[in-house]
């Protein structure tokens, strides 16, 4: 038997006990093993079903020598990352939806879990319930990958697409979307791009074999400053607003580079029918090509499959670390690589904007226009001649 | 060292060995050893690269105990079944992209393989390179899988984008696809729905522990009736034609259901985006809800790419058969399920359509209808009042 500890028992954590529960037959199956769980702790009163104990004290579970498995779902970076240290330490296997933590703690804790002969496991840690790295650190690990993008906040997108579906301001799809709890109190982690970012460090680390902790340096943009004028020039160019993620390997697999910024995403793209609440990654191998991951990125149910999905492949004593590094994990490089932008401009532009060979549509009391692959320096010089300038999307080849 | 042998070296046999020289680090790194392509066997005159044996002979790979993994991409159910028969009673794992030989054989395949503790692996078989089988079966696997849908015949969605996008007929574009090699030259497995049939009986056992060999119960229409008429009148109820393999598991769990169809995909659907020779799938769980899986259904490297993900698979040791079945496989039932149909009738059916509720648009000459959910027979009889019906498309909900 495995036996299952729970730390933190909000959505995800509740949702793991759940699972376990109304799917015991499922996952007796895929484990090969009966798998139960036996603690649920937290710091708040919750109610645990039968045969479940609750506490409030880490080391209840620590000298419990039938737990084997210990599922963090407390987040954030402070007792989460404590009690996993503790846990890996005295042997136990975890497993996380815990991004923050797996961001800027996974360089250590999964060597620390290879040290001790255990896993530290997180595919619920980004896109929710869709399994997306294993397939690309299983799967897929006999391409070349050299990039990868994707829509990996739930929250803003489903923003964007009210913004764009009632035709709404920011501010107004926040509120409602605060009144009917689809986002956080605080939404600034989803709002600012942070959560987007977390997550696209442990993509790259996926992919490339980056550093997880080079989460810090990748240029972020969230989608506060997305106006319906944005909106309605994605319109008038045939596509979308979206909140995009993107990495890519450099051609000597010494660096990579990366960025979270709004984006232009074109009708013909994969990702231009991800709305709402979905979430897609799409990975690039030199003999698959684009490979594309869709479904629920959040919600207690999805988020429950991905854990318990990991739960699964430590009871089949499927090897943790799929793939030993290929040497020095290449560097994060934010070196100002050329990029198409979506920007607007002044009527009186339009002359000027041809001219330099850039398609150009109507948009409102101005224009919209798709500038060529320019650094941030060069578009900023070319863009010293225009007027009424706002700050651009990123265009999504 | 993990020694390959490659059975059948036509368009994916020769990528197999080429992705095997070519990405030889990515996939020793992946494998966790050496992987060597050994011999290719074919029965035509070939090109071997360097230090891979050329033969006609299937003794001379069975008779090399450096051979550890057979390749079996010869495709039919003749010498495909009789190689694999022998490469598996000889303790050798045998992998390959062969949907007719698996859907035909598979039941018995696995069987005799895990008789004698070896693999017999086919990720290839169903969406080519996208990673899908192994996903639903391990990833997924604790969740009760319902549902799968999916569009996994890439030459058919080829034709039907073609049909849309060019405003061609049938005819049209399958003869302007032989011209430009996209479809085989006798395209029939294709276009009358069977290859679509073989990938469905596979993913429904993947889903649902059915038996592969249901595949031949399973109501199939291809293509080759999809009219101009009918692009019309999808695109009049804004969405578009595809060809759409559908399972449903019962609530019981006793036995399955399915068709593969030409469907009605409405524009909000995430197979709505699907063109070209793409394919998706779409598993359905009850954790998880809905998961797609996207990319190149087909060709020489993508399809390379699951056959040498499955080789990595064997040489890391992971047990073959993830799941054992649950118990009895759930039987198909081709019982007449109700289903909504998009279809044509001449205008002066408007004012029945609407008394009975039927959503009517314009379509060419006449109009363009959706029935409520039907039986077939009450389709028909609802239908004999109305004149000049066509062929029916389903509606994918």
């Amino acid at each position: 038997m495995i036996g299952v500890a729970v730390m933190g028992c909000g959505v995800v954590g509740c949702g793991v006990v759940q699972m376990l529960i109304k799917n015991k037959e499922e996952v007796r199956r895929a484990a090969g093993r009966d798998v139960a769980p036996l603690y649920m702790l937290d710091i708040r009163d919750i109610a645990a079903p039968e045969g479940v104990k609750l506490t409030r004290d880490v080391n209840d579970i620590l000298a419990d020598s039938a737990v084997n498995v210990v599922v963090e779902t407390i987040g954030g970076v402070g007792a989460a990352y404590d009690f996993t240290k503790r846990a890996l330490e005295s042997g136990r296997h975890v497993v996380t939806s815990n991004k923050e933590l797996v961001a800027a703690r996974g360089d250590e804790l999964i060597k620390l879990a290879a040290g001790r002969g255990v896993s530290y496991l997180y595919e619920a840690s980004v896109g929710g319930g869709i399994p997306v790295l294993h397939p690309i650190t299983r799967c897929l690990r006999a391409n070349r990958l050299t990039g990868v993008d994707g829509i990996v906040n739930g929250s803003t997108n489903y923003l964007l697409t009210q913004m764009r579906d009632q035709g709404v301001s920011f501010p107004a799809a926040l509120g409602e979307a605060k009144r009917l709890g689809y986002v956080e109190a605080d939404p600034a982690a989803d709002v600012e791009g942070w959560d987007a970012r977390r997550k696209l460090a442990i993509l790259a680390n996926a992919c490339f074999g980056s550093r997880f902790d080079d989460d810090a340096k990748i240029p972020t943009a969230g989608i506060s400053g997305v106006t319906e004028a944005d909106m309605e020039a994605a319109a008038a160019f045939g596509g979308a607003v979206k909140l995009i993620t993107h990495a890519r390997l450099s051609d000597s697999g010494d660096s990579w580079t990366g960025w979270v910024h709004p984006a232009f995403v074109p009708a013909a793209h994969p990702l231009y029918g991800v709305n709402d609440v979905f979430n897609a990654i799409i990975a690039h191998g030199n003999f698959v090509g684009d490979v594309m991951f869709y479904g629920r990125g959040a919600g207690r149910e999805p988020t429950a499959s991905a854990v318990v999905g990991d739960i699964v492949e430590i009871a089949r004593g499927v090897s943790p670390a799929a793939v030993p590094p290929a040497g020095e994990a290449p560097a994060f490089s934010a070196a100002d690589a050329p990029i198409r932008r979506l920007a607007r401009a002044a009527s009186d532009a339009r002359e000027s904007l041809e001219r330099l060979g850039c398609p150009v549509r109507p948009c409102g009391d101005g224009l919209a226009f798709l500038a060529p692959a320019l650094t941030r320096a060069e578009f900023s010089a070319a863009c010293q001649e225009l007027n009424g300038l706002s700050e651009p999307l990123y265009v999504l080849e």
